[in-house]
């Protein structure tokens, strides 16, 4: 498939106070991308798009990413089968990060590949010595909804 | 001020599963950060930490992020005076992004440049053709707080 097409970059009024899309892809030819749940607000991953990812995105309705680590489009839940129905497409004043709301469904309900429904799932505790960044300790603010190793098939 | 020496990553399996606050800066020094409403949930912005950042961040409970375009430790609100006080810091699942949770106070409350709340005011509108990336276009989804030109100001 080749990179879709979209609109060159303009001016910078045009990029922050305008109302066509045109978003801004790194050298690397990829946007980072926020994803929230449309109905609770919780911020559940963190990942980035290119092109393609952006218009698969768009045209599917399903939360579409780019694996750096596998270098190929990520149909979110493909696997998992913890699909991302897609109900808004944000971008940001400089149009440099989409931000997308979804409907998180599947069987688990999980974005994390560690079986949470967040990748956001620790929080700095708040008792450690703020002034000693090694002192700092993770506390899990979440609660595992499955076992990964039950979801994901051996390869 | 010299670099806070966040601990060495260590094993996947204690990044991801581990308490030890370990977080991953790229080669350029940088971590993502998103930034999100303690109260409401909604996305305010997206930036970029150093360990400074980061630690200053920890240390004082006020934003604290990296300005690429600047090249300064940028701590939020220092010129316009809409600071946010950081309520909860979390790490994602390989401790390379960081999520603030936030409260934003100040005379405007807005975390973005332009005047709104949030740097995610427009969203993409849904009737444009998803096959035409070109076609797509932006609609303002929140209403402007203040005008920057009475906040900033000139240099």
């Amino acid at each position: 498939m080749s990179s879709p097409a979209f609109p060159a970059r303009t001016t910078t009024a045009e990029v922050e106070l305008g109302t066509v899309l045109q978003p801004k892809f790194g050298p690397d030819g990829l946007i980072p991308c926020i994803t929230q749940d449309a109905t609770t607000g919780e911020v559940l991953m963190f990942a980035f798009m290119n092109a393609e990812s952006l218009a698969h995105t768009l045209r599917t309705k399903r939360a579409t990413y780019w694996s750096r680590s596998r270098n190929k489009l990520w149909v979110k839940g493909e696997e998992s089968g913890n699909v991302q129905v897609v109900k808004e497409i944000l971008t940001d004043c400089d149009q440099d990060v989409i931000l997308l709301k979804v409907d998180q469904s599947g069987a688990g309900g999980a974005a994390c590949h560690n079986g949470y429904k967040s990748c956001f799932y620790r929080k700095v505790a708040g008792a450690a010595d703020a002034d000693d960044p090694a002192s700092l300790k993770l506390e899990f603010a979440a609660k595992r909804l499955f076992d990964p190793a039950t979801v994901y098939k051996k390869k």
